[in-house]
């Protein structure tokens, strides 16, 4: 029952200008991860921080991934702005291919696309936002994986687009028992030891506790952290340590031997 | 001595949001260009017009070019942004690949970067910059042409580097003695015709009469103008009519024979 | 049971940059108009226009109001953005200073505030909203006319609290049963006499006829209609041209004897 | 000779949206000093953070000023914008109003505007701009300060033009020969108590040692220190404390008796 692999994806570069945040170390991040959502302009990251993040990257065969939030800088991409799903798709796009760029300067190429904070949330809620972007994935990046939550919409619809997906088990993150998380735009400090528990229990059996106080199924190819979310470099090692005592490997989206097939079942 | 076929390149995209240029007229203009440098979102183009004006040049088998800008909105990218050779390239690969996704979006290819305004005109003059962005260029985009003057600091560099150029003869513009244009932030209601002989002088004779008075040789592969430019609907119509009556083929810079090579001399 | 004398109000100033809007004439609308809300920066107005605006409508008498918008220049503010009450009500402030500091400079003071777009509408369904932007305009501005609709949120907490209002009629909007206008993101062109006719039957009758086909009840001090709207400047003469042959007085509302009373019922 | 009083003045405020700037204790250094710079929004600082920082400036009685940038948040200010000067007047403007409607929010006035970052440099060494710019001020602001150095063509042409002036020295930047700081877009760590011995000396004897070596004469009214250099708040503990153990007073530009004539020499 217990997978055998997973990734580990985490958000990086959520810079801008002159400013970083203050809990994120993305160098000593980056030897903890295998996979980087990489912020792409929009909510965060600016040209010159995305050069130096997916360098880094490269650096540590970590798989790399466009981060496309909505554009607001002054609410760090974690306000729904109601858009026409056109619009809002054209705004990944875009971001996307800013994205790519830096991956073929760097001799890498991107691994997945994540939307970031409401967008995100926003796309798992919204059918028809999840259509388009998948349409516009498969016509851009069809070997993209998208990276979603088991229980979207988007993961629904990708799946039947045929679309490559890695489902995402949130570490930092409450759940609710519909099995989705519960958006927060602020997150108080997490006890490293306790966070690992979760993820472990979560690869060994597929079960998560939610806020409501039940456990529930689910199922999933990646643990996602927030970088900014404090401590997260304690948390990212308790957790790394913790997989590795249990034995399972960790690996890039693009290693997983068959990631929609990822999970050893019984 | 003439030219037995050249390039026609001209901006487009340059809206934002609910603004249009008011002169521009992209549907009618694709018509009468073999290149179009799209605006890529910091001096103008936002993601859903860069998509919409990719899909138009690519219906009217126009060469497809990035047209990256400084990040200055409010400023039409036509005010130098005094930053580091380093922190603008990254700019410009940024909004390159964003173009690039729209191209890909739409079963084109990248075939050109030229930088707008104040940028291009800051690259012809700033050799550190211009090696800069040509070094990113090989990296990312081999084989795609930079536009540039034949007299900038930004030609030499490339062909140095054995990037393919483009050199441009810009029709809406006026020369100085040294060979470069004269940048101006606003243009006049200019003369068709008299925009049509001048064009065409050009490609008979390599000549164009300077602001001093004087004549100068000009080397050039592609003619530019502007879509905001007064008028500019009625200069294409007549420079185009004009290069056809003169049996001057009319063709993207992808598909000149040989573009280095492409003016036949004697 | 006819209004004496009504205010009449237009957005002015929506450019940006090298941008202006197609339709607008701000110099020639100001000769038509009693109230101008000028755009501050967010969803469009840059400083440069802002002064230029401001002064105009200083020289012409016109009274100056604050246009604030969602931060969506790409949206041109009529996109929601899900901010926290306090964060939008900051950006109003902000942008309601910058006003009123080129208002200063041209000898003129802040007549009014109008919220742009969607976050007019967000404000008039939002009494919490409301609350926060009624709060921060008593402690800034307690003399100053908050714009909103008759049936709004904002109107029953800026009434209660004491802060001045004007109450809009729509020109060249539609209304619903509800009393409230049907909120659009584009407009097609309408016929200036059909306008004319709704907005003096507006005046003498205080009624309006709604897309269900009913008529309502209306109350209002203020005639509003759009810059951007197709043919805004033949729709504005038409107006005014009727309500001066009926005998109604145009006057800004710093200049109605009595706006919260200016209704003149029986 | 020693000058009685000084004011020290500091950049608060410099965040944006999610970000703060590592090293900024802005609640801790509002102890400290006597007049606060506060980021207007284009370089750094959003309007919730303009709030926030307005407010405590007031709740420790520490003289509120703008502190007004280029449009760059990419480059935090930092990089020379070439616009024309009336253009970049009005963006003094636009920003100066947004400040000083959070201080009439909180019962406060604006006590002084002082241009930031290459913004300052520029103004410093360009007669026209800083023309236009005491101009505007003139209109807008007559009683508001401007912060400048001393041998800057700002303070030339407000001195001339009778808008009130403070003359600043810098305790975190070096001097070169001509009585103007090195401008520099990074600063290492600087040792507190030397920075504390110059300051000191400054102000007993109105000298500096110079990068080359001299010493040369410097008249000032206020000590600058800057929020993000390294050390700051240590800088500033370190430069109060020994300033009151030499018994001068430390005091916003408002309450300086005479702040033209504060250096009382021999």
């Amino acid at each position: 029952m217990a997978l055998a692999a997973v990734d580990i994806n985490c958000d990086m570069g959520e810079g801008f200008g002159q400013w970083r945040l203050a809990e994120a170390d993305d160098t000593a991040l980056m030897e903890l991860i295998s996979s980087a959502n990489i912020a792409t302009g929009f909510h965060a990251g600016d040209p010159s921080l995305m050069d130096a993040t997916v360098r880094l990257a490269a650096q540590h065969g970590v798989g790399i991934g466009a981060h496309p939030g909505y554009r607001d800088l002054q609410g760090f991409g974690r306000r729904r702005i109601e858009g026409a799903a056109e619009e809002i798709v054209n705004d990944i796009v875009y971001q996307t291919g800013a994205l790519r760029e830096f991956a073929r300067r760097h001799g890498a190429s991107l691994q997945h696309v994540k939307p970031h904070g409401a967008l995100y949330m926003e796309l798992a809620a919204n059918e028809d936002l999840s259509r388009s972007f998948v349409h516009a994935m498969q016509a851009t990046a069809p070997n993209a994986f998208i990276y979603c939550m088991d229980v979207s919409l988007t993961h629904r619809v990708a799946v039947e687009a045929g679309q490559p997906v890695i489902r995402e088990f949130y570490a930092d993150r409450d759940y609710g028992r519909s099995g989705s998380i519960v958006f927060t735009r602020h997150t108080g400090r997490l006890d490293p030891a306790a966070i690992a528990d979760k993820v472990v229990r979560a690869c060994r059996e597929q079960r998560v506790r939610t806020v409501e106080g039940d456990d529930i199924d689910i199922a999933f190819d990646s643990i996602c952290f927030h970088s900014d979310t404090p401590g997260s470099l304690a948390i990212a090692r308790a957790m790394r340590a913790a997989l590795v005592a249990e034995g399972i490997k960790i690996m890039p989206a693009s290693e997983l031997a068959n990631p929609s097939k990822a999970i050893t079942r019984g």
